[in-house]
């Protein structure tokens, strides 16, 4: 990239870091967590929160801020849940910033205990940007391949947690989930793991009991 | 974006509307079809050229640039069906631009009719990038669901042909092919739509064909 171009995105990528910080700080001090979820399109991250939102409703008070090029449809989505939810529509920007985060912030109920922020379906540009979160999912669906990883990194390196979606398309797939994981937790031996099916059920309970522990881990501020 | 943001852009944007001319005119000159191919990832674009390559050898001589942003898997995937094939590792950047395409050129071998460009796997950013091909093919797999058209509409809006890819998953999956054909129609009528499958083979003699015929629209220069 010539000199001009990199002295802009440095400032930024330094204006959007202050921006995060200000959010988390917020959000941290109303004792909300907010989660950042990001994978390619259609890998199933509003499928994963239609699932979340029935699963735990009238346990745990959620909000959805949904991240698209176009469309309202997935805000519509969630909203018939009966679960908060605002569109930020990006006009082809390919990934969210948080400064349109920090927009949303005031219509956030002082109630919510897990503020989801669904970026736009990308699994490279999104994480370039920390939009103020504290816990951030990174999406694989099985149909995607189970070499992904590696060829898409800066999505799992910056990620806390991967959730590996579509587990019930696995019999008609040649996607290993094995190979897919340990490709991972090579890229970021840190990671939290977990397989699901927003068909099946399988693995819900045990991601939402670990998004309830990350909530716990909060210490909002008196 | 700031003013100077924008201005930085339309510089990249215009040079690389510049280089993407040549490209398209050396090509050209040289009885070549490029062809730029792109979609999310893990839509099936390497298997598509696997499968291509696997019916056209003997009868048609396809060469391929393989964008990634990193790993050289999806190069020795076609090199091992004797195809010759070069790879772009962007390193982080989340597309191809023509200048990188213009480096690989002089390595093309001169009885090459067909050129594949695979794109990085996003379905966002490439669209903004002229690669100076003449045909643009963008992927929609069916598990990424039949509502992406229009929530990702510049990759159907650019694109010449529309391929929908893993109609083997139809019969698992609550995609609707004629929604989403109709859904990107709607978008671009002039689209020339195929629906096909890596695994079954389904489709790929109409699209072979598709190619074909669009290699022989071009008239090479004396």
């Amino acid at each position: 990239m010539p000199k001009k171009d990199i002295l802009v995105l440095q400032d930024l990528l330094l204006s959007n870091a202050q921006a995060a910080a200000a959010i988390r700080a917020e959000l941290e001090g109303r004792g909300i967590l907010a989660v950042n979820i990001m994978s390619s399109p259609g890998a199933g991250k509003t499928s994963l929160l239609e699932r979340i939102a029935e699963r735990t409703a009238g346990s745990l008070k959620i909000a959805v801020i949904e991240g698209d090029i176009e469309t309202e449809r997935d805000t519509e989505r969630i909203r018939a849940k009966g679960v908060p939810a605002w569109q930020i529509t990006t006009g082809g920007a390919c990934h969210l910033e948080a400064k349109m985060v920090g927009k949303v912030l005031p219509s956030v109920p002082p109630e919510t205990e897990i503020l989801f922020i669904e970026n736009v379906g990308n699994l490279v540009c999104p994480a370039g940007y920390d939009l103020g979160e504290r816990l951030r999912i990174v999406l694989l669906s099985a149909p995607e391949g189970d070499d992904k990883p590696k060829k898409y990194p800066k999505a799992f390196t910056t990620a806390q947690t991967l959730v590996l979606t579509k587990a019930d398309l696995f019999p008609h797939l040649p996607f290993d989930p094995a190979k897919a994981k340990a490709e991972a937790l090579e890229l970021n031996p840190k990671l939290d793991v977990f397989i699901t099916s927003a068909v099946t059920g399988e693995g819900l309970d045990e991601l939402i009991a670990h998004l309830r522990r990350k909530r716990e881990e909060i210490q909002p501020h008196a």
